[in-house]
């Protein structure tokens, strides 16, 4: 099998929503009148964003739902991606499982693959992902206003549990929690109705890849203002509860949560509540954004929570 | 200096023509009304799309260029790109190097960079482009027709002797042609001001990549149709062209040549011609799209010559 009987037999799928997809020097697209473009990249690198041993499956999941976690942040509705992928070498079982992970996330949110590269280097995939709002109506990072609820969806701390875990720096999970955080880790949900519900309703939303108070941290400099986050409102696992203080780090700061961090106005308050039914997750109040700068955790008396990191750096 | 610093000073421009570049989840851009967006996507892996030891503003400069090539085979304006960047290590001088060349030749040709990530990785760089065309307008490899001329744009073969030739595989080249090699080989030039110009003349165009015959292989899959290459008509630098023979397989299946390869009406031969100097690159009749299928290279009396291999397979 060479490269293009590749891409032909694991890659090629039906692109309705473009005028051309895979096969030309580039894919031809009609944007909708009226909408904005949204646009984002997310590289993923073994041993670093996945471990080696990653079921293909999952990784073609996890490839694409990282990137549509950005278009959920944004309120776009995502459209299309390109994937570029080094292969170490020609593995047709590897394509299959892969692609079979990619496609059924990608069929279920109607997002087409419209191209792609393939060529052989170290296991490397890399995501465009392109989607669409209505003109001007963008959550973005920016608008956050001074007296702002924030807001996460779901559970933090489960994707950066698993990690620890298998790298031996924390201790063994407990049964239950351990499918949990496996979950997380392999299969993030993008929270793209939650995105869409909260377009006419939140302020600034980002999503949370690092850690929510690195991401949050986005927030509060592209706003100008402070964020103030509160660690007893922070999200978890119902298995985690017993031990919150434990997790506190992997709650606040763990990363591989692909969950949306949002402010909204006080008086949005029901509203916000009733998108948790309407996007199938949970939705918590965190903390408020306060005028000033930066991101503060705060405990029960409203005193400060030092950690001893906010969030993933790659090069640290 | 972490993840984040190094994107704000070597990778964050002001992006004039998108409503919000590098620092959201996604960027923004409103697409111009009456236009398909193009969208292409191109990796580079080290030791296999560029040597170890290439100067990073050549990379950057490359790594650009492939992907304008592809806007320039649809007849496409190219307005955008993300790049994902996978690092071995935090590496500032690189990082400067990369992206001097990089935005030099994006500034060249008015393309905004409105988004990127950056990872821990071995070395590998991947660039989405987007593009526009007035509706319905692009130059597709599926256009072609029986009758049509077939012609390419520059000199063909010389990225290929200057890998063959560092390689190995070819005796060193002679002086002036090895600066010619080596210069086509890092610094290739997108023919987008062609593409352009070729909008209302060409039937169908692709760029040359893995090599002519590979390329035009996909012209003639996608249009139904056979291609007839007179080697006679391929054109070389001056230098080789004392040896035409011994470098045939570089001019017809070398590859990294980056011109554009197109068919047209015979009737239109001197709007074509014209074409050459609004675009600045030489511009020669190489063939003609005949009934059935297929690539056929011919020698001066019509025969078939037979190569060992039609173009470049990373899987082989």
């Amino acid at each position: 099998m060479n490269e293009f009987e590749l891409i032909r037999r694991y890659f090629t799928r039906p692109a309705g929503g473009a005028v051309l997809g895979v096969g030309d020097d580039a894919a031809i697209l009609r944007p909708t009148p009226g909408c904005d473009l949204h646009v984002s990249v997310d590289m993923l690198v073994e041993g670093r964003h996945f471990f080696a041993d990653v079921e293909p499956e999952a990784l073609g999941h996890k490839t694409l739902a990282v990137n549509l976690s950005d278009m959920a942040a944004m309120g776009a509705a995502p459209r299309w991606v390109v994937l570029s992928l080094a292969l170490p070498a020609m593995d047709e079982a590897w394509a299959a499982g892969f692609s079979r992970g990619f496609f059924a996330l990608a069929e279920r949110y109607g997002v087409d693959v419209i191209g792609g590269d393939t060529t052989r280097g170290p296991l490397t995939l890399s995501v465009t992902v392109g989607g669409e709002t209505p003109r001007g109506q963008a959550l973005r990072r920016a608008a956050a206003r001074v007296g702002d609820d924030v807001w996460v969806s779901g559970e933090l701390g489960l994707g950066a549990m698993a990690v620890r875990s298998r790298l031996g720096k924390i201790a063994p999970l407990p049964d239950g929690l351990r499918e949990a955080a496996w979950r997380k880790l392999e299969y993030p949900e993008p929270r793209i109705a939650l995105g869409l519900a909260l377009l006419p309703l939140a302020h600034a939303a980002a999503d949370v890849s690092d850690g929510l108070l690195s991401d949050l941290g986005h927030i509060a400099a592209a706003s100008q203002t402070a964020v103030e986050v509160w660690a007893d409102a922070l999200p978890s696992h119902p298995l985690a509860e017993a031990a919150r203080e434990q997790w506190l780090d992997c709650l606040a700061a763990g990363g591989d949560d692909y969950e949306l961090a949002f402010t909204a106005p006080a008086g949005r308050r029901a509203q916000i509540e009733a998108c948790a039914e309407t996007a199938g997750c949970r939705l918590s109040r965190i903390g408020r954004i306060a005028a000033g700068q930066g991101v503060s955790l705060l405990d029960g008396a409203g005193n400060i929570i030092q950690l001893e990191s906010t969030g993933y750096d790659h090069f640290k």
